[in-house]
Protein backbone atom coordinates (compact mmCIF):
# COMPACT_ATOMS: atom_id res chain seq x y z
CA UNK A 1 0.00 0.00 0.00
CA UNK A 2 1.11 3.25 -1.36
CA UNK A 3 2.14 5.71 2.08
CA UNK A 4 3.57 9.15 1.58
CA UNK A 5 6.43 11.47 3.94
CA UNK A 6 7.36 14.60 4.09
CA UNK A 7 10.29 16.13 5.57
CA UNK A 8 12.26 19.53 6.05
CA UNK A 9 15.61 20.23 5.38
CA UNK A 10 17.43 23.57 5.77
CA UNK A 11 20.71 23.53 4.18
CA UNK A 12 23.52 26.31 5.22
CA UNK A 13 25.32 28.20 2.78
CA UNK A 14 28.75 29.85 2.39
CA UNK A 15 27.99 32.09 -0.84
CA UNK A 16 27.66 31.30 -3.88
CA UNK A 17 28.77 27.77 -5.00
CA UNK A 18 27.44 24.36 -5.27
CA UNK A 19 26.19 22.09 -2.12
CA UNK A 20 25.84 18.43 -2.25
CA UNK A 21 22.95 17.18 -0.42
CA UNK A 22 22.35 13.59 -2.08
CA UNK A 23 23.14 12.38 1.36
CA UNK A 24 20.74 14.48 3.70
CA UNK A 25 17.89 13.28 0.80
CA UNK A 26 19.08 9.76 0.76
CA UNK A 27 18.77 9.94 4.72
CA UNK A 28 15.71 11.03 4.48
CA UNK A 29 14.43 8.08 2.17
CA UNK A 30 16.32 5.92 4.46
CA UNK A 31 14.45 6.50 7.83
CA UNK A 32 11.11 6.61 5.84
CA UNK A 33 11.44 2.62 5.55
CA UNK A 34 9.95 3.27 1.71
CA UNK A 35 11.70 0.94 -1.05
CA UNK A 36 10.12 2.03 -4.18
CA UNK A 37 8.55 5.43 -5.24
CA UNK A 38 9.38 8.85 -6.41
CA UNK A 39 10.59 12.13 -4.20
CA UNK A 40 9.98 15.74 -5.14
CA UNK A 41 12.39 18.10 -3.58
CA UNK A 42 11.33 21.43 -3.87
CA UNK A 43 13.39 24.82 -2.73
CA UNK A 44 11.72 27.39 -1.24
CA UNK A 45 13.75 30.48 -2.47
CA UNK A 46 14.12 32.52 -5.87
CA UNK A 47 18.30 33.14 -5.76
CA UNK A 48 19.29 29.57 -5.78
CA UNK A 49 18.39 26.46 -7.14
CA UNK A 50 18.55 23.01 -7.35
CA UNK A 51 21.03 21.36 -9.64
CA UNK A 52 21.96 17.38 -10.40
CA UNK A 53 25.77 17.53 -11.93
CA UNK A 54 28.35 15.69 -12.18
CA UNK A 55 29.83 14.80 -8.76
CA UNK A 56 33.16 13.91 -9.85
CA UNK A 57 35.66 16.54 -11.05
CA UNK A 58 34.61 20.04 -9.39
CA UNK A 59 35.87 21.61 -11.72
CA UNK A 60 33.01 21.52 -13.63
CA UNK A 61 31.27 22.91 -11.28
CA UNK A 62 33.64 25.93 -11.24
CA UNK A 63 32.89 25.96 -15.00
CA UNK A 64 29.14 26.50 -14.48
CA UNK A 65 30.22 29.14 -12.38
CA UNK A 66 31.96 30.93 -14.79
CA UNK A 67 29.72 29.97 -17.52
CA UNK A 68 26.72 31.21 -15.62
CA UNK A 69 28.60 34.60 -14.77
CA UNK A 70 28.70 34.92 -18.13
CA UNK A 71 25.00 34.85 -19.41
CA UNK A 72 24.00 37.14 -16.06
CA UNK A 73 27.12 39.31 -14.59
CA UNK A 74 26.81 40.48 -11.94
CA UNK A 75 26.40 44.27 -11.77
CA UNK A 76 24.92 44.02 -15.55
CA UNK A 77 23.54 47.35 -16.98
CA UNK A 78 20.52 45.17 -18.08
CA UNK A 79 19.15 45.00 -14.81
CA UNK A 80 17.15 47.28 -12.78
CA UNK A 81 16.19 45.35 -10.21
CA UNK A 82 19.63 46.32 -8.03
CA UNK A 83 18.48 47.29 -4.60
CA UNK A 84 19.39 44.09 -3.29
CA UNK A 85 22.97 44.06 -4.37
CA UNK A 86 24.81 43.62 -7.71
CA UNK A 87 24.28 39.74 -7.27
CA UNK A 88 20.57 39.59 -6.38
CA UNK A 89 18.78 39.73 -10.22
CA UNK A 90 21.76 37.30 -11.45
CA UNK A 91 20.90 34.92 -9.04
CA UNK A 92 16.96 35.53 -9.79
CA UNK A 93 18.37 35.06 -13.17
CA UNK A 94 20.25 31.56 -12.54
CA UNK A 95 17.23 30.18 -10.86
CA UNK A 96 15.12 31.09 -13.76
CA UNK A 97 17.87 29.02 -16.23
CA UNK A 98 17.85 25.59 -13.51
CA UNK A 99 14.82 24.90 -11.57
CA UNK A 100 13.46 24.86 -7.62
CA UNK A 101 12.36 21.70 -7.84
CA UNK A 102 13.34 18.11 -8.85
CA UNK A 103 11.32 14.93 -9.06
CA UNK A 104 13.81 11.31 -8.42
CA UNK A 105 12.13 8.08 -8.47
CA UNK A 106 13.46 5.53 -6.14
CA UNK A 107 14.13 1.77 -6.36
CA UNK A 108 15.45 -0.75 -3.51
CA UNK A 109 15.65 2.22 -1.25
CA UNK A 110 17.92 4.45 -3.39
CA UNK A 111 17.83 7.16 -5.55
CA UNK A 112 17.63 6.50 -9.34
CA UNK A 113 20.57 8.80 -9.63
CA UNK A 114 23.23 7.72 -12.38
CA UNK A 115 26.57 7.16 -11.26
CA UNK A 116 28.06 10.54 -11.47
CA UNK A 117 25.32 12.61 -10.25
CA UNK A 118 24.91 14.25 -7.72
CA UNK A 119 22.15 16.21 -5.76
CA UNK A 120 23.12 20.27 -5.46
CA UNK A 121 21.75 23.41 -4.15
CA UNK A 122 23.62 25.72 -6.39
CA UNK A 123 23.37 29.29 -3.92
CA UNK A 124 23.59 32.38 -6.09
CA UNK A 125 24.07 34.95 -4.28
CA UNK A 126 27.46 35.84 -2.38
CA UNK A 127 26.41 36.19 1.32
CA UNK A 128 26.31 32.93 3.38
CA UNK A 129 22.20 31.90 3.43
CA UNK A 130 19.86 29.06 5.06
CA UNK A 131 18.03 27.56 2.42
CA UNK A 132 14.69 25.68 3.51
CA UNK A 133 14.67 22.10 1.36
CA UNK A 134 10.69 20.43 1.36
CA UNK A 135 11.04 16.74 0.41
CA UNK A 136 7.97 14.34 -0.40
CA UNK A 137 8.12 10.81 -1.08
CA UNK A 138 5.29 8.59 -2.07
CA UNK A 139 5.88 5.02 -2.63
CA UNK A 140 5.90 1.62 -0.88
CA UNK B 1 -5.52 6.51 2.57
CA UNK B 2 -3.97 8.63 -0.72
CA UNK B 3 -6.14 9.45 -3.29
CA UNK B 4 -5.63 11.65 -6.29
CA UNK B 5 -7.32 14.63 -7.95
CA UNK B 6 -6.70 16.08 -11.49
CA UNK B 7 -8.27 19.33 -13.24
CA UNK B 8 -7.47 21.77 -15.96
CA UNK B 9 -7.03 25.35 -16.20
CA UNK B 10 -7.06 28.01 -18.92
CA UNK B 11 -4.76 30.73 -18.36
CA UNK B 12 -5.64 33.84 -20.69
CA UNK B 13 -2.52 36.05 -21.57
CA UNK B 14 -2.49 39.59 -23.18
CA UNK B 15 1.04 38.66 -24.95
CA UNK B 16 4.80 38.30 -23.53
CA UNK B 17 4.96 38.97 -20.16
CA UNK B 18 4.27 36.98 -16.53
CA UNK B 19 1.26 35.65 -15.12
CA UNK B 20 0.66 34.69 -11.69
CA UNK B 21 -1.54 31.75 -10.94
CA UNK B 22 -0.86 30.69 -7.53
CA UNK B 23 -4.49 31.29 -6.17
CA UNK B 24 -5.94 29.50 -8.79
CA UNK B 25 -3.71 26.22 -7.90
CA UNK B 26 -4.24 27.19 -4.53
CA UNK B 27 -8.55 27.08 -5.38
CA UNK B 28 -8.00 23.42 -6.83
CA UNK B 29 -5.87 21.97 -3.95
CA UNK B 30 -8.74 24.02 -1.01
CA UNK B 31 -11.56 22.45 -3.41
CA UNK B 32 -9.61 18.98 -3.61
CA UNK B 33 -9.82 18.87 0.36
CA UNK B 34 -6.57 17.39 0.10
CA UNK B 35 -4.15 18.36 3.48
CA UNK B 36 -0.74 16.45 2.48
CA UNK B 37 1.01 15.55 -0.59
CA UNK B 38 2.60 17.32 -4.32
CA UNK B 39 1.08 19.08 -7.54
CA UNK B 40 2.31 18.32 -10.62
CA UNK B 41 1.38 21.58 -12.91
CA UNK B 42 1.98 20.83 -16.71
CA UNK B 43 1.55 23.56 -19.02
CA UNK B 44 0.46 22.18 -22.35
CA UNK B 45 2.59 24.67 -25.14
CA UNK B 46 5.77 24.85 -26.29
CA UNK B 47 6.27 28.69 -26.55
CA UNK B 48 4.74 29.55 -23.09
CA UNK B 49 6.60 27.66 -19.88
CA UNK B 50 5.62 27.43 -15.92
CA UNK B 51 8.08 29.26 -13.80
CA UNK B 52 8.57 29.96 -9.58
CA UNK B 53 9.77 33.41 -9.18
CA UNK B 54 9.65 36.12 -6.75
CA UNK B 55 6.53 37.29 -6.59
CA UNK B 56 7.55 41.10 -4.67
CA UNK B 57 9.10 43.52 -7.05
CA UNK B 58 7.83 43.54 -10.25
CA UNK B 59 10.90 44.95 -12.04
CA UNK B 60 12.96 41.53 -11.17
CA UNK B 61 9.87 40.02 -13.83
CA UNK B 62 10.86 42.80 -16.35
CA UNK B 63 14.63 42.64 -15.53
CA UNK B 64 13.96 38.52 -16.69
CA UNK B 65 12.47 39.64 -19.74
CA UNK B 66 15.21 41.87 -20.76
CA UNK B 67 18.02 39.30 -19.66
CA UNK B 68 16.24 36.57 -21.63
CA UNK B 69 15.84 38.46 -24.88
CA UNK B 70 19.12 39.57 -24.43
CA UNK B 71 20.01 35.20 -24.96
CA UNK B 72 17.94 34.84 -27.45
CA UNK B 73 16.48 38.17 -29.30
CA UNK B 74 13.46 38.43 -31.51
CA UNK B 75 14.46 38.42 -34.52
CA UNK B 76 17.70 36.90 -34.07
CA UNK B 77 19.36 35.74 -38.09
CA UNK B 78 20.51 32.58 -36.10
CA UNK B 79 17.02 31.17 -36.57
CA UNK B 80 15.66 29.39 -39.67
CA UNK B 81 12.17 28.79 -38.33
CA UNK B 82 10.41 31.71 -38.93
CA UNK B 83 7.17 31.35 -40.46
CA UNK B 84 5.35 31.68 -37.73
CA UNK B 85 6.71 35.07 -36.30
CA UNK B 86 9.93 36.63 -35.33
CA UNK B 87 9.05 36.20 -31.94
CA UNK B 88 8.41 32.05 -32.08
CA UNK B 89 11.67 30.86 -32.13
CA UNK B 90 12.91 32.95 -29.10
CA UNK B 91 9.36 31.61 -27.46
CA UNK B 92 10.72 27.63 -27.72
CA UNK B 93 14.08 29.12 -26.61
CA UNK B 94 12.90 30.32 -23.65
CA UNK B 95 10.89 27.58 -22.97
CA UNK B 96 13.36 25.21 -23.22
CA UNK B 97 15.75 27.15 -21.03
CA UNK B 98 13.18 27.15 -18.60
CA UNK B 99 10.44 24.48 -17.66
CA UNK B 100 6.51 23.13 -18.78
CA UNK B 101 6.09 21.22 -15.41
CA UNK B 102 6.50 22.31 -11.96
CA UNK B 103 6.09 19.41 -8.18
CA UNK B 104 5.51 21.54 -5.55
CA UNK B 105 4.90 19.15 -2.38
CA UNK B 106 1.61 20.56 0.04
CA UNK B 107 1.42 20.17 4.04
CA UNK B 108 -1.58 21.79 5.61
CA UNK B 109 -3.31 22.05 2.61
CA UNK B 110 -1.19 24.77 1.29
CA UNK B 111 1.13 24.77 -1.21
CA UNK B 112 4.81 24.63 0.18
CA UNK B 113 5.97 27.90 -1.56
CA UNK B 114 8.27 30.00 0.11
CA UNK B 115 7.46 33.61 1.29
CA UNK B 116 8.87 35.27 -1.98
CA UNK B 117 7.72 32.68 -4.42
CA UNK B 118 5.15 32.94 -6.85
CA UNK B 119 3.72 30.28 -9.42
CA UNK B 120 3.84 32.31 -12.61
CA UNK B 121 2.62 31.14 -16.45
CA UNK B 122 5.56 33.18 -18.57
CA UNK B 123 3.88 33.66 -22.22
CA UNK B 124 6.77 33.99 -24.54
CA UNK B 125 4.69 35.19 -27.96
CA UNK B 126 4.00 38.37 -28.49
CA UNK B 127 0.30 37.79 -29.18
CA UNK B 128 -2.46 37.36 -26.87
CA UNK B 129 -2.97 33.35 -26.09
CA UNK B 130 -5.32 31.02 -24.31
CA UNK B 131 -3.36 28.32 -22.60
CA UNK B 132 -4.07 25.33 -21.09
CA UNK B 133 -2.41 24.01 -17.75
CA UNK B 134 -3.18 20.09 -16.15
CA UNK B 135 -2.78 20.30 -12.52
CA UNK B 136 -2.37 16.75 -10.63
CA UNK B 137 -2.95 16.46 -7.11
CA UNK B 138 -1.72 12.75 -5.12
CA UNK B 139 -2.01 12.84 -1.36
CA UNK B 140 -4.44 12.56 1.60
CA UNK C 1 -6.69 2.38 -5.84
CA UNK C 2 -3.52 3.61 -6.25
CA UNK C 3 -0.72 1.72 -7.32
CA UNK C 4 2.71 2.39 -8.79
CA UNK C 5 4.77 0.73 -11.50
CA UNK C 6 9.13 1.64 -12.85
CA UNK C 7 10.08 0.42 -15.66
CA UNK C 8 13.77 1.06 -17.25
CA UNK C 9 14.27 2.56 -21.15
CA UNK C 10 17.51 2.66 -22.59
CA UNK C 11 17.78 4.99 -25.58
CA UNK C 12 20.76 4.42 -28.15
CA UNK C 13 21.58 8.07 -29.31
CA UNK C 14 24.15 8.64 -32.59
CA UNK C 15 25.80 12.02 -30.99
CA UNK C 16 24.28 15.29 -30.81
CA UNK C 17 20.52 15.88 -31.28
CA UNK C 18 17.08 15.14 -30.38
CA UNK C 19 15.76 11.68 -30.19
CA UNK C 20 12.02 11.54 -29.43
CA UNK C 21 10.76 8.87 -27.07
CA UNK C 22 7.06 9.65 -26.77
CA UNK C 23 6.21 6.57 -27.84
CA UNK C 24 8.31 4.74 -25.18
CA UNK C 25 7.10 6.47 -22.40
CA UNK C 26 3.44 5.73 -23.71
CA UNK C 27 3.86 2.33 -24.73
CA UNK C 28 5.25 2.11 -20.44
CA UNK C 29 1.97 3.90 -19.73
CA UNK C 30 -0.06 1.22 -22.21
CA UNK C 31 1.10 -1.48 -20.32
CA UNK C 32 1.18 -0.90 -16.91
CA UNK C 33 -2.88 -0.51 -17.02
CA UNK C 34 -3.24 2.81 -15.18
CA UNK C 35 -5.52 5.15 -16.58
CA UNK C 36 -4.91 8.41 -14.70
CA UNK C 37 -1.84 9.91 -12.29
CA UNK C 38 1.28 10.96 -13.04
CA UNK C 39 4.68 10.16 -15.06
CA UNK C 40 7.98 10.98 -13.67
CA UNK C 41 10.84 10.47 -16.23
CA UNK C 42 14.49 10.55 -14.95
CA UNK C 43 17.73 10.80 -16.94
CA UNK C 44 20.38 9.18 -15.42
CA UNK C 45 23.34 10.97 -16.75
CA UNK C 46 24.48 14.72 -16.57
CA UNK C 47 26.15 15.45 -20.74
CA UNK C 48 22.38 14.85 -22.01
CA UNK C 49 19.07 15.96 -20.78
CA UNK C 50 15.30 16.10 -21.67
CA UNK C 51 13.34 18.40 -22.80
CA UNK C 52 9.72 18.42 -24.36
CA UNK C 53 9.15 20.34 -27.33
CA UNK C 54 7.86 21.12 -30.77
CA UNK C 55 7.55 18.03 -32.77
CA UNK C 56 5.76 19.81 -35.88
CA UNK C 57 8.84 21.35 -38.11
CA UNK C 58 12.36 19.95 -37.35
CA UNK C 59 13.73 23.39 -37.66
CA UNK C 60 12.99 24.49 -34.66
CA UNK C 61 15.82 21.52 -32.93
CA UNK C 62 18.26 22.65 -35.40
CA UNK C 63 17.49 26.90 -34.14
CA UNK C 64 17.90 24.85 -30.32
CA UNK C 65 20.89 23.48 -31.26
CA UNK C 66 22.63 26.58 -33.06
CA UNK C 67 21.25 28.72 -29.52
CA UNK C 68 22.59 26.51 -27.50
CA UNK C 69 25.92 26.34 -29.07
CA UNK C 70 25.65 29.92 -29.36
CA UNK C 71 25.37 29.95 -25.41
CA UNK C 72 28.28 27.36 -24.76
CA UNK C 73 30.17 26.71 -27.45
CA UNK C 74 31.95 23.55 -28.09
CA UNK C 75 36.09 24.72 -26.72
CA UNK C 76 34.85 27.54 -25.03
CA UNK C 77 38.12 29.20 -23.55
CA UNK C 78 36.18 29.37 -20.42
CA UNK C 79 35.83 26.33 -19.23
CA UNK C 80 38.99 24.11 -17.88
CA UNK C 81 36.98 20.66 -17.69
CA UNK C 82 38.41 19.49 -20.84
CA UNK C 83 39.84 16.44 -20.21
CA UNK C 84 36.76 14.45 -21.81
CA UNK C 85 36.96 16.64 -24.73
CA UNK C 86 35.90 20.09 -26.41
CA UNK C 87 32.66 19.34 -26.03
CA UNK C 88 31.76 17.85 -22.47
CA UNK C 89 31.81 21.25 -20.90
CA UNK C 90 29.35 22.19 -22.84
CA UNK C 91 27.20 19.49 -22.28
CA UNK C 92 27.02 19.76 -18.99
CA UNK C 93 26.15 23.54 -19.51
CA UNK C 94 23.37 22.34 -22.04
CA UNK C 95 22.15 19.75 -19.17
CA UNK C 96 22.49 22.36 -16.01
CA UNK C 97 19.96 24.77 -18.91
CA UNK C 98 17.54 22.52 -19.22
CA UNK C 99 16.53 19.44 -17.04
CA UNK C 100 16.86 16.00 -16.20
CA UNK C 101 13.35 14.93 -15.11
CA UNK C 102 10.09 16.03 -15.90
CA UNK C 103 6.51 15.31 -14.22
CA UNK C 104 3.34 14.46 -16.70
CA UNK C 105 0.25 13.71 -15.67
CA UNK C 106 -1.71 11.47 -17.37
CA UNK C 107 -5.59 11.14 -18.20
CA UNK C 108 -7.36 8.46 -20.15
CA UNK C 109 -4.62 6.49 -20.55
CA UNK C 110 -2.76 9.00 -22.09
CA UNK C 111 0.13 11.71 -21.50
CA UNK C 112 -0.93 14.99 -20.85
CA UNK C 113 0.86 16.26 -23.45
CA UNK C 114 -0.23 19.15 -25.57
CA UNK C 115 -0.84 18.81 -29.39
CA UNK C 116 2.59 20.02 -30.50
CA UNK C 117 4.67 18.52 -27.40
CA UNK C 118 7.00 15.90 -27.64
CA UNK C 119 8.99 14.12 -25.48
CA UNK C 120 12.71 14.18 -26.35
CA UNK C 121 15.74 13.12 -24.90
CA UNK C 122 18.70 15.67 -26.08
CA UNK C 123 22.39 13.91 -26.87
CA UNK C 124 25.08 16.81 -26.14
CA UNK C 125 27.97 14.44 -26.75
CA UNK C 126 29.32 14.37 -29.98
CA UNK C 127 29.60 10.71 -29.79
CA UNK C 128 27.06 8.19 -29.85
CA UNK C 129 26.28 7.01 -26.53
CA UNK C 130 23.37 4.58 -24.64
CA UNK C 131 21.14 7.01 -22.16
CA UNK C 132 19.43 5.12 -19.41
CA UNK C 133 16.21 6.48 -18.18
CA UNK C 134 13.69 5.51 -15.17
CA UNK C 135 10.05 5.66 -15.53
CA UNK C 136 7.55 6.06 -12.69
CA UNK C 137 4.28 5.73 -12.56
CA UNK C 138 1.52 6.40 -10.03
CA UNK C 139 -2.15 6.59 -10.72
CA UNK C 140 -5.08 4.23 -10.73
Amino acid sequence: MLRQVVQHLEIGTRGRGFYEFTDEVAGVLAKSGLKTGVATVHLQHTSASLLIQENADPEVRRDLERLFSRLAPDGDPIFKHTAEGDDDMPAHVRTALTAVNLSIPFEGGELALGTWQGLYLWEHRRQAHRRRVTVHLVGE
